[in-house]
């Protein structure tokens, strides 16, 4: 395996002021499986649905080269389920409702192929089941990104800041690394956190593009202004599925192959958004890929020289 | 007059989670002037203060090449005054009291030296204001920019429609952009908002950056992560100043230019953020704003080869 992942596969429920998806096919390991498989052609993914999972979307997943020998399928029982309603802004939203249901009975066992995987990405979930991947994992990955949210700050801070020193590169959005670092200022936030283990840290920013920070260093990539945002879920997931994705292909862990993961990231990012779920994320080209990379360098791309005082 | 300015002079009353200032020199004309003379050595300010406006304050905005010709004191009246509240994001606020004072009185007759400036910062007033300043141009000068805001939309919307048709960019937030067109999506409102009249629009996104809009194309330029971000007032202001002071300097209204200028505009606005009010912008060195202008270079530099599929 080139990369393992571990978070939900799951259904979701998605209302946003333009429109409404009641059960789409949803879950952070889903979304990072589906956009690492861009770059890569073995991936194990770790987790657990119920046996109301739609086959189909299983083969889907195999045929984009997804193993799914860490996918425990429990019979009887139903799969995560998460609704929620995004406001006006599309940036932020509320959950309507969470059923766990086989979520409560996930205890990663990895497949023995898994566990020599030079990369790891452990999707938002609860940091003893992260730490229990990790702990599997031998010998250490190369390369272990770790993605949580200010949920797991709020109940299990202790457990999340155990595995948060284990990882090299931490994701988190702009509210979490103020909450986690107690500092108002990124800057200042970001050199906190850092000191709490990982080499790096990513600050996702939504529409508002994203931060890297590390090595004294800091790398702003912004999200591309589209047309119609038809649902962000996933965007995130995609995000960090298509950067260790590009990551673990290029075996490059240089501040500026991250820069350019961070743009890949983004790019695939900005395609989920596109439609609910992963509808559009199953459905692009490596031209559409191509051509969206274009338009972030355009988006940014400035040359100056400063004129005399 | 390289540049003429039409804006508010004023003092401010700024709280924010981390300090207060209790009354500090502000406004938007005085901003603008400051950022704009880092280029320009003649500009023409217009503007209403009352006789308790200090006059070290103007010495200092003479001693930079700002000509008060166009400022007009009245006796025995009290300046504008203005007390906002910042919130713990330090990107929004409340109004927490507005004093117009001599305001109410600001009739702009341009000095005969102001009228055939090249270049014209219509900064956020009374659309009628901005327009009575339009009308006293002659030649129409080579670049019209206007700032303006949510409270104007509201209030007195046909006026503002109109004048917004004779300017050749219009510099509004994220929010307001999205009131002025009824479009959520920034694409699809920038592509209204564009229809409107302005040849470009500038979206301002606080600490999240800004875009530009126009000739079919899009720019982003990030904000700055700051170690400190202090008071947030008046940054919106140096932008535009430094934004058409270097368009003012340069001569040069390509779209790579504008670019530059959004470059600029934001590396003087990061200064303000620093101290309360004007209190970094009047310190600031030549080498200062290279130096930034270079960190703002590195912040979103990025190379990218795709990798084969």
């Amino acid at each position: 395996m080139q990369l393992i992942t571990v978070g939900t596969v799951a259904f979701d429920r998605i209302e946003t002021p333009f429109g409404i998806a009641e059960k789409t096919v949803g879950g952070a390991a889903t979304y990072i499986s589906l956009a690492a498989s861009v770059f890569l052609e073995k991936i194990g993914l770790v987790s657990v649905v119920g046996d109301d999972f739609p086959e189909p979307v299983m083969q889907m997943l195999r045929d984009r080269g997804v193993d799914l020998a860490g996918l425990e399928v429990l019979k009887g029982k139903e799969s995560f389920f998460w609704a929620g309603r995004y406001h006006y802004d599309m940036n932020s939203r509320d959950t309507l409702e969470t059923r766990l249901n086989v979520l409560l009975e996930l205890d990663p066992k990895l497949p023995e192929a898994y566990r020599a995987a030079p990369y790891v990405m452990l999707g938002n979930l609860d940091p003893a089941v992260q730490a229990k991947v990790l702990d599997q994992m031998d010998p250490r990955p190369a390369m272990v990104v770790l993605d949580t949210m200010n949920f797991w700050m709020d109940s299990a801070m202790p457990e999340l800041r155990e595995v948060i020193a284990r990882v090299d590169i931490l994701t988190i959005n702009d509210a979490e690394a103020r909450q986690l670092s107690g500092e108002h200022s990124l800057v200042k936030g970001a050199a906190k956190i850092l000191a709490m283990g990982p080499r790096y840290l990513v600050v996702k920013k939504g529409e508002h593009g994203a931060l890297l920070f590390g090595e004294n260093r800091v790398f702003f990539a912004p999200a591309l202004p589209l047309e119609d945002v038809v649902d962000p879920t996933g965007a995130g997931d995609t995000f960090a599925g298509g950067f260790i994705g590009y990551l673990a292909r290029t075996k490059d862990h240089s501040f500026d192959n991250l820069k350019r993961a961070i743009i890949v990231g983004s790019a695939l990012a900005s395609f989920t958004c596109e439609k609910f779920g992963i509808d559009r994320l199953v459905e692009i080209t490596r031209e559409d890929i191509d051509t969206r990379i274009q338009q972030f360098v355009d988006l940014v791309d400035f040359d100056i020289e400063l004129v005399e005082g």
